[in-house]
């Protein structure tokens, strides 16, 4: 085993050392492609605004508590503390002093540094005003990016000006002008709606229609937040209709998501109804529901997952996230993405846990001898990299 | 590692005995509060009740077959017959002999003794004469004892003379004066309906509409089992009225629910609706919803779960349930109960596999370098006992 | 231990290998009656067809993937090469290779003969042109052979020369005359509507009703394929009146289901209603409801359940499964089988990563000391052939 490479963290002194290093080296070396991942902190937040970053509740802990009293909270004690030159485990006053020395440029290009990225496909449609763009996010030298984009920011930043029967098509065309170079869409159905829409593609007259009692409404001072149905339908289906890979939020999210209608099962008839449109669909996070989305992966010829963000957010508890994920779904339709948004702590986390919790994984497949380990390897390197090159046509590092 | 207190047993012989012993002595120690349970029986029972009292099916078991060949039967006989002078892992009937020679009291002071559990909040609403109430658990001298009140038995309570316009406020009155001692509240609603009620406060008009129906239902020979959804729905709000914490059965159950619609993710939108009130919700047993309460006590700061029911149930796989526990929500959202009801090897087991799976899991996470020994001591700490303490704002042993 | 017995592959070497031997060889030893299973292929096939018979899948791989590339694909390059004489994780062309040296009835008796099955339990009612029938089975001297007969392709052959007012009657004669000798019925309601269905057992009128459409829209050159709720209903009551053990598809299975719609919880006011009629209700496969599945196996005596399919299609990942499946439930309301269809591998895997997960699951109970070795040899039994054995009123090997 070499000894300039980084081994992974947080497998302790396991009796298979021999295999796992192995294994561990080789998923240590991958240059991954986080598919789906949004930017660090462009500016200096408070304690306070940190508690509240690393967690997906939108309120501050009860009193007496603290949300980084958590896996997520502990693993970044753990394993982030040592980075920054603070000792691991180190009480959270400790490690927020040692953090603060930073600037957040430094922290980005410390922590994200460190995972060893090669291409991050940066979803850019949520609080962009707080967080590096690509532009500014490459300029770290962290790793190439590309670009997502969120159909609902697309069809909101059109609304004003627009009628109620020429949204459509100023949707279509600031979409076209807004992908030019972008690799991939994004929608966020899941928490607008959820998933137990109407699968039809929405008629002209129906979309007309709904753009018009959304348009009014805005006029009349309400908020220009998408959440009709069929309007959040109509985005689908262009963005199908674009052919760019189509990302899904699924399962997992804040309180403004009503978790049960984000079962990707409920896609199960609008999957069949796009299913011989040459679009792909990535559902993405799917906690708790990654069973379901590795059964529709394996029967959907067009659908692929991640367990992304649930990794972050479950630290040491992820690896047996990781290790259900590896179940029904053929090994080209999983992939790998953080979702971290703002601190970069959780953009490592993300990284460094998903590396743990397959190493943990492909070295018990191989030990119990239904693996080989160059099986092993090709599927760390199919999961963590060459899927998201192949399905977003895109290059490496 | 001190020799006069007791180990958890369970834990066979791991590679990993050092830190264990640690964490498994801190865990051992702590004097729990099992924030949900109910009495011990008050008297000597058949060997046929036994076996229907060791499951959730209202049953007997199919010809050939008996209800103990289970992880609770087996458990029974693993962890309970050494406290009775019977060989481990004797024979039913072997252990029904030894069990046979203790009076109800005597099992009472040999099983929930050994549970080193400081404070008992007894729910007193199910089949309260044919278990010991709390002033008689108290004599027992295996821990203090608080009530927890069943809305559904206070409203039932006061139908005999209401009438449709001042049952609501009898039924006030009733609960006020119930809880004058009480330490919190508990519905049934997932057993009497399910979650999938209108989240809405009723109106007073609905309320005496509900009231006449159902009084008139009794009047004319009907059950006084309340089920009326608007009745429920009055409890409810009537409950989170009170400040007091509020528990609610949550899945795993016996064949009376219906088991998908008791999902605490249909309860999102009252969640959200209660959300200012000031008053605390604790979702019980979970299973196999647990996930998913995980992701409600991370989101919704008044939200609190625990995995009791499903641990003594489980018996020795209840390890994986118990670290799948320990995913999303955060350290201080997490309580144990055992909810056990009558037989009180189920009050033992409880607690002792609450114990074993806790240190199991801790155990991992400590040896794989992502939690400080402290950490781990202080989660078990705060989920064993002081988190109860916090929300029912009660003392410890 | 023996030497002249096969030991179960895929454990690795465990440092608890000396409680494991003692338990995999019982295990190994056990003449296993498959529950549910259909025959093996007939005649040769190509390599496409190869790959799309091994996944639920109905379509190609996408392009410069392979479906092989999966959990079964690697387990059957590691412990079904071996058997043919292929090196253990040969490439899939080199597995390819050796496997065409084989005719289907050689690969059928070296396969299916390794599974060391006593009884098999075959479903004829799927492409059973494609396969192996009964006597053709019983030929090939790999076990003795029974039969369970598909509700749907009962009716569906009785629809021709029908009418609306005695297609019921019709079919009622021929499921007589088809289960003279079978041991078990089938549903596949799962596949052609889903559980939520109205419980009830449908009035002679609604039959009619419903029969007179199906025909005339078969007459009209509408498919024959029964899709029609009520006389789905109509079948499962039938089938629950013949008193023989009724199969239900539930949970994994091809794209043709909506897998939300199959949750066994769904069943539960139907499972009410036939409660006292005697029948028995075997539910099939159920990933990932499995868990709801050992609920209901639990508190109603009339329900039984089993984890096949899920177990061959998650090769290494099985024996989570295959644990998760020893929860709730008493033991003897677990059964074994292995869903295979086609390709024998499929049969093989599915009986020896049966064996592997309980060997991993019993032996880890064991050496917990929560179960005695006995407890865990009598557990492996009875859910590996007595239960079958008497569920279905048959006779072993």
């Amino acid at each position: 085993m070499s000894t300039d490479r980084p081994r992974i963290p947080g497998l302790g002194q396991s009796p298979d050392e021999g295999v796992s290093a192995t294994i561990t080296d080789a998923l240590a070396g991958i240059a991954l492609v986080d598919h789906h991942v949004h930017g660090p902190l462009r500016t200096a937040i408070t304690r306070d605004e940190f508690e509240v970053l690393i967690t997906e509740s939108n309120e501050p802990a009860p009193a007496a508590t603290v949300h980084s009293d958590s896996q997520v909270g502990f693993a970044i004690r753990a394993l982030c503390a040592p980075l920054l030159g603070i000792p691991a485990h180190a009480p959270m006053d400790d490690y927020w002093d040692g953090r603060s020395r930073h600037t957040p440029n430094e922290l980005t290009r410390i922590l994200m540094g460190a995972t060893h990225t090669g291409h991050w496909l940066l979803e850019t449609g949520y609080k962009g005003d707080a967080i590096l763009d690509p532009t500014a996010l490459t300029a770290q030298g962290v790793g190439r990016v590309s670009e997502v984009v969120r159909l609902e920011s697309v069809l909101e930043s059109v609304a004003k000006g627009a009628n109620a029967s020429d949204l459509a098509s100023r949707f279509t065309s600031e979409l076209a002008s807004r992908t030019r170079e972008a690799v991939g869409l994004k929608s966020i159905v899941a928490y607008r709606y959820g998933f137990d829409f109407d699968p039809a593609r929405p008629t002209e007259a129906e979309v007309t229609a709904a753009a018009g009692a959304w348009l009014r409404s805005i006029t009349a001072g309400g908020e220009v937040k998408v959440t009709d149905p069929t309007l959040l339908r109509m985005l689908l289906w262009a963005g199908v209709d674009t052919g760019l890979p189509l990302q899904l939020h699924t399962g997992y999210g804040d309180s403004d998501v009503e978790l049960h209608r984000c079962d990707p099962l409920l896609l199960t008839r609008w999957l069949r109804l796009i299913q011989g449109s040459g679009t792909n669909v990535l559902l993405l996070h799917c906690y708790p529901y990654h069973r379901n989305a590795g059964y529709l992966a394996q029967v959907f010829p067009h659908v692929y997952f991640d367990v992304g963000l649930a990794i972050n957010y479950t630290g040491a508890a992820s690896d047996l996230i990781v290790r259900e994920s590896l179940e029904l779904a053929p090994f080209s339709k999983v992939l790998y993405s953080s979702d971290a948004w703002g601190p970069p702590e959780l953009h490592y986390l993300g990284a460094t846990l998903w590396r743990r919790g397959m190493a943990r994984a492909l070295t018990s497949f191989v030990n119990d001898g239904l693996w080989s380990v160059d099986d092993a390897i090709r599927v760390a390197t199919m999961t963590g990299r060459d899927n998201a090159l192949r399905v977003y046509r895109i290059e490496g590092a």
